[in-house]
């Protein structure tokens, strides 16, 4: 089958390879309709860190199209869970239909019993479902051996097809359109950006926030809000570019250009005073988490959803000063995905698929999808990819 | 009067200043008794920043003595709340008598009518009283308006006496040795440290925690966890000096030389492989950061009590990979200083006082003081200093 694979560092390429087989009992074969090019794998500029590098090691380059391999498995380090390494298929957004036969007995994530067919979203973890974040914590996004197919092995969206757990499928009805349902992946990571402040859900309404970074996860955190009831007033966005400005302006009024206005001054304007009581860094740069600080309230939350490139240094001023808590998010769990399906599901995110500038076919994927994503960032939001030429019509 | 007073970096003068009058109705004259030199004052490296570097200009130096004048008002930017600039008392910490006379009415932080004679330990505070800081969220320490006598001006606890509101005036039974009282402000400041965790009070016990660095500030947190009655065993400390190590020995069993042993790991081996729930940063450096990180368990919470010299960058591979929530304190509030007021009189920090490791005259503070801590911080702890020369005997 046709997949699009990781060699290393700016070296994606489509190519011929075997077809998945179903070799573990608890393991269904998704016949994949679409699939998104995620902001991890691949924004930023060039590294020049050799790629023998760890991903724990400074300086934290987390993209892995031009930094990697980081989360990818090298040569003689196999994932834990898949078993893997390099080269391995790229996507972990991705959304498709069940591909037959099924053999009995195995079950969605919601204990539905998967038939040939069937349109289903993939949550793309993997995980060992057996340790204390998994079980006790209820956390498996914080699994020891956490991966992703797609980053990890174990196959991914970017293939004709890929073999994965029965119960990480999500059946879709009718009513949903796959042709953007892979847009539930950086939702869920949008939920998770909300859940993980651990305000109690009857708390959100009254809240204030800033978006720092319009992006693909700037627009699934506002949409999140918008399904948690946040006042579309008093949501901000902290966005430079003019097409990522034009979509958030769809959802809320106050996006500011950081370059033309002192966004903290925006924002105190529009809170009495007091300052924003969350901050989203959607956007992972110094310049942005420093408006972030300014504009929080005292005792505010910030919530990193980005990973940065450079050092995630707190000032100091307003850090303690403000007593300001700090959090950050590595994905989704199990709960963050299904209600995030829901939501989808029943109409919440209605307009998520704005998000989407461009829809190519997967030889594609290499120019139209990294290469256009890392030279004209400004023109894209969300690039999905399709395996199947006849949905490109 | 006598006073030891900040004039610039290095430069602290014992000298003849007017005695301090009641001219405010709020306010009471505290004859000073004992008062501590606190880490925030001197800690650090010489600075090579100007002096007319502001508090909140990166790098954050925050030590007076060294770095200063920073907290302390420069000439030209009077303090909000006392309107003094430089040069200004010293000494936040400290306890004394009420100095007579006393006009009527003028009652304590417990409603007490304050009487000449009185032994009394002074929430040293200043703030406005009247923001949403103060007001609604009960956190007047991080009222824009904040500051502290001894730091901001207002007089201080280096000086024979000082003005100060009547309602920050804590009386203290007979029972309490007004020579070791002026410990309760660091302790205070290690009862936010733990109020600010956000845990449930009946959820300390079970808790397995990391302190980092043994000196006043640690010392003081592990003396609020035992009074929280988190279990000893299960209290760990990262202490590299000899005397601090042997303090901490007193009150606990694991306490590790980090120049020695691989802290991260020994806290996994005592916490069945998980890592500790909370770190507490009492060292303000980054390798205790990265060991704090190491050996956090996911979801832990990282509470910075420090005051830091170089950039409080977070290593993303824990953070993030673990989910680390990272939280910081501003001093205390009246909660905080009340309760370690009650549990100091109720004996529940027995034996704070090993902390003193020596008792100055005023006019020893500059030399026996400030240059004994910054050029043989070894050696000591805590240094507490009187205005009464009869007091030493």
């Amino acid at each position: 089958m046709r997949a699009v694979r990781f060699h290393d560092r700016g070296d994606v390429r489509v190519e011929e390879i075997p077809e998945p087989k179903l070799e573990d009992e608890r393991d269904v074969i998704v016949d994949v309709h679409w699939g998104g090019i995620c902001g991890s794998d691949l924004v930023g500029i060039p590294a020049d860190l050799p790629s023998t590098k760890c991903f724990t090691d400074p300086p934290y380059k987390q993209h892995e199209y031009i930094a990697g391999p980081m989360v990818i498995p090298k040569p003689g380090h196999p994932h834990a869970v898949t078993g893997d390494t390099l080269p391995i298929v790229l996507c972990h957004e991705f959304c498709g239909k069940i591909a037959g036969p099924v053999p009995a007995g195995r079950k969605a994530a919601d204990g539905q019993e998967l038939k040939e067919g069937m349109p289903v979203m993939v949550d793309p973890r993997v995980n060992c479902q057996n340790c204390h974040s998994c079980i006790q914590l209820r956390s498996s996004n914080i699994c020891p051996s956490w991966g992703f197919h797609g980053l990890s092995g174990g196959g991914g969206g970017f293939a004709e097809k890929c073999a994965v757990r029965a119960n990480m499928c999500y059946p879709l009805p009718e009513s949903v359109d796959l042709r953007n349902a892979a847009l539930i992946e950086p939702l869920a990571v949008g939920r998770r950006a909300l859940t993980q402040c651990q305000f109690a859900a009857s708390k959100w309404s009254k809240k204030s926030v800033l978006i720092l970074g319009g992006g693909p996860v700037g627009i699934a955190v506002i949409f999140n809000l918008l399904a948690f009831g946040v006042d579309a007033d008093r949501i901000f966005c902290s966005e430079p570019t003019a097409l990522r400005q034009e979509q958030c302006k769809k959802l809320i009024k106050a996006v500011f250009n950081p370059r033309d206005v002192e966004v903290p001054d925006e924002c105190r304007k529009a809170t009495r005073g007091e300052g924003v009581d969350v901050a989203f860094d959607c956007a992972g740069v110094a310049p942005g988490m420093k408006d972030g600080m300014n504009a929080l309230r005292r005792q505010g939350t910030y919530m990193n959803v980005a990973g940065w490139e450079t050092a995630f240094e707190l000032p100091m001023q307003w850090f303690m000063m403000k007593e300001i808590v700090v959090r950050t998010i590595m994905a989704y769990n199990n709960d963050d995905f299904a209600e995030t399906v829901k939501d989808y599901v029943d109409g919440k995110f209605k307009g998520a698929e704005m998000m989407v500038t461009a829809r190519i076919g997967l030889d594609d994927v290499p120019k139209k999808g990294f290469e256009a994503l890392v030279n004209n960032k400004d023109a894209h939001v969300k690039i999905l990819a399709t395996p199947k030429r006849e949905l490109l019509e």
